[in-house]
């Protein structure tokens, strides 16, 4: 999506240890007319399929998630990332391993929105080595719901979970891919 | 706000201590159609304001908060929740003691999204001590910049947040207020 990779281009900073910084605006400050367009997007890309649901993952999926469900009428529903859960059997749970944060922590779905009747688009802003999204689609088995697709904002196409979720027959589509990015110049080099 | 008041009756619990879980369409699932309602709502309280921007806090705040940006044509800032900060100035933090939680917590917003040229809307999903929301007006104060006014979804109008933060003159308005709840019939009494 050109839009967006103008924009990367533009406000995204790169950094040392792979880090792309999309602060400006997409999670911390987020340009709402932007997210409307990959909102479109992501319609134009999966409005063919029987979704009925949106998931995602708290904090920064929500607000593309959200615009994006618009799009699609249906509702939000977003993993929410706890410290210690109540294993009282009423949530779906998966651990995820944090790039950014290096550390382990656990997601929560309550099982009261997830049912074999779901047809799931998944939505997050980042997709690098697969681990989040990994959970997603874990807790969404493990519901017996359908992934119907995957969207994603910007895979760092130089990690392997992009790859990864391909191979398994899921249609996943990122709406800008950085295959390379230097911190020393600041290039960006997205697959075309 | 009729809608809301309808819908918290319909799929709001009641669960003791006052808590009010309102998971099915605000805070987990989330329905975007409602939210956009709220959205036109919070733009003809303070559409006349000369807002530049929402900020909000992770992570219940974001859906309400983007999709109320679109009817101002601003961005979102949201506050982020920090475990650790790294204390390197770049950064405005408040301490929040979290009522649901019972724990405090810091929250960040970068420098670079808030300014004094900044006039701020605030968006949130509740409202009961208020302890949240002095610590977003505490970061924008620091950064000099403007509370044009406050708009929350659901004010818990028997504690003592709502009441104060009027009482300093600033402009709050809440979509509904819950003057009553009871745990034990369920019964949910609204300010008129």
């Amino acid at each position: 999506m050109q839009l967006l990779q103008d924009r990367i281009r533009k406000d995204g900073i790169v950094k040392a240890g792979n880090v792309l910084k999309v602060d400006n605006f997409l999670n911390h400050q987020v340009d709402i007319d932007l997210l409307n367009e990959m909102g479109k997007e992501f319609y134009r890309l999966f409005g063919d399929l029987p979704i009925n649901k949106i998931l995602t993952i708290e904090a920064s999926g929500i607000a593309i998630a959200s615009i994006t469900a618009q799009y699609f009428h249906v509702p939000v529903v977003f993993a929410k990332k706890a410290q210690s859960i109540n294993l009282d059997g009423e949530s779906y749970t998966a651990k995820i391993e944090s790039f950014t944060h290096k550390r382990v922590y656990d997601v929560i779905v309550s099982k009261k929105y997830l049912s074999p009747e779901d047809h799931i688009l998944i939505i997050d802003d980042f997709l690098a080595n697969g681990k989040a999204l990994e959970g997603l689609i874990g807790i969404i088995n493990a519901a017996g719901a359908t992934v119907e697709g995957i969207g994603i904002a910007i895979e760092k196409g130089f990690q392997n979970g992009g790859a990864e979720i391909r191979a398994r027959g899921l249609r996943l589509e990122s709406l800008a891919i950085v295959d390379k990015m230097d911190c020393e110049t600041g290039e960006i080099t997205f697959r075309t």
